[in-house]
């Protein structure tokens, strides 16, 4: 049975592109269904397909997942062999915990640093909290990648869910110019040529719809 | 080689219950480590085995894991038989949903009604934010105990990482006097009265370090 993502916007839905971007590169193939964000009748769409009236779900036969780090966790157990973690288990651990943390966390970034890939790069002022959050993904990220990396451009090697998690905060740190070391600007980069974003960033800037502010019950749809 | 917990003051550390009331309902052995919140050295003796400088810290080998859901992700997946997770492939799909939402959510519940054992029960009033959390709180149960609970005390039939998630949150409604409907005290209760939970009490209670709010870079260990 062909597993179904539901999704948001793609300019603007940093928690779809998590699980999206993991699926395309794991190569699980899957059917797509997007729920507007702008659509009057969203919550009403979004609560038919799961109780949490968010985006994304995964539904895998009769299986309803939500929550990026739950979906990721059930495609980790249902296909062992796609390297949705990494293989070595000290590794896997690691990035267990620093793709929850980030689940969790990060809040004053992602609040003052909203995913948009429409916007042109441009340098914004963020306020301290959002600075602090900046330099514990630099010190989470330099640590992975020197002990896990294996010399490779992701943090334990190969692409994994821990990297498909961090990939929406790669977009944020490179739109709004925020300053960051050279190992993490290498790491930015990395994230925006693989291929499966490379494919995402494609179809949101081909999106049309304009979500206003504060128009959705959904942090970081924000326009700017 | 035995696992290790590091976790916090039994009265005081709500993310330090989880893990460890998964673990002891699920039969697993493993030592404890406590780092007393109110330590001067808390912040390096926690760093010192993980990085991110908090409790909980499963140490399981060479393998370090932080964060709750990702200990219990962890823990799962190395115990396959003891029933971390419910066995059916649907109702795994919602506890690791409903879990992960735990994780991430609650704030303002979690904010106003910070977990304290210690504290006698009296009613405290609650900000609209919190209720509107205690009343998604028991849809959620609600929905898991009618779909997959299986007319037993706890959300999926047998105690799982799910109510391990939830037992904080089940005695914050009962020492704030929170109202909520007679389904919800009954699982709230069925927390309270299970063996691992008792257990956990029973050594909070004869704790006597008293944490003075935000004495800690610790939500929820705020005195009252």
């Amino acid at each position: 049975m062909t597993l179904k993502l539901v999704i948001g916007n793609k300019n603007y839905s940093s928690w779809s592109l998590r699980p999206w971007i993991a699926m395309k590169a794991a190569g699980i193939p899957f059917e797509e269904i997007t729920i507007p964000l702008e659509a009057p009748d969203f919550k009403a769409r979004a609560r038919a397909v799961s109780p949490a009236g968010r985006v994304p779900v995964l539904i895998d036969g009769e299986a309803v997942v939500w929550e990026s780090i739950a979906i990721l966790e059930h495609l980790a157990e249902r296909f062992p062999d796609r390297g949705l973690w990494p293989g070595e288990p000290v590794a896997r651990a690691h990035a267990r915990s620093l793709a929850t943390e980030m689940h969790g966390g990060f809040g004053a970034l992602r609040s003052a640093a909203p995913m948009n890939l429409w916007r042109p790069i441009e340098v914004r002022a963020m306020p301290e909290a959002a600075l602090k959050d900046v330099r514990l993904l630099m010190r989470r990220w330099a640590e992975a990648r020197e002990r896990f990396g294996a010399g490779g451009d992701f943090l334990y090697g190969a692409f994994c869910a821990a990297d498909a998690m961090f990939a929406p905060v790669a977009t944020r740190l490179r739109t709004y110019g925020i300053a960051v070391d050279e190992p993490t600007q290498a790491y930015i980069g990395a994230i925006h040529d693989h291929p499966a974003f490379v494919a995402w960033k494609k179809l949101a800037l081909a999106e049309t719809a304009v979500v206003p502010e504060d128009e959705v019950d959904w942090p970081v749809v924000k326009r700017v």
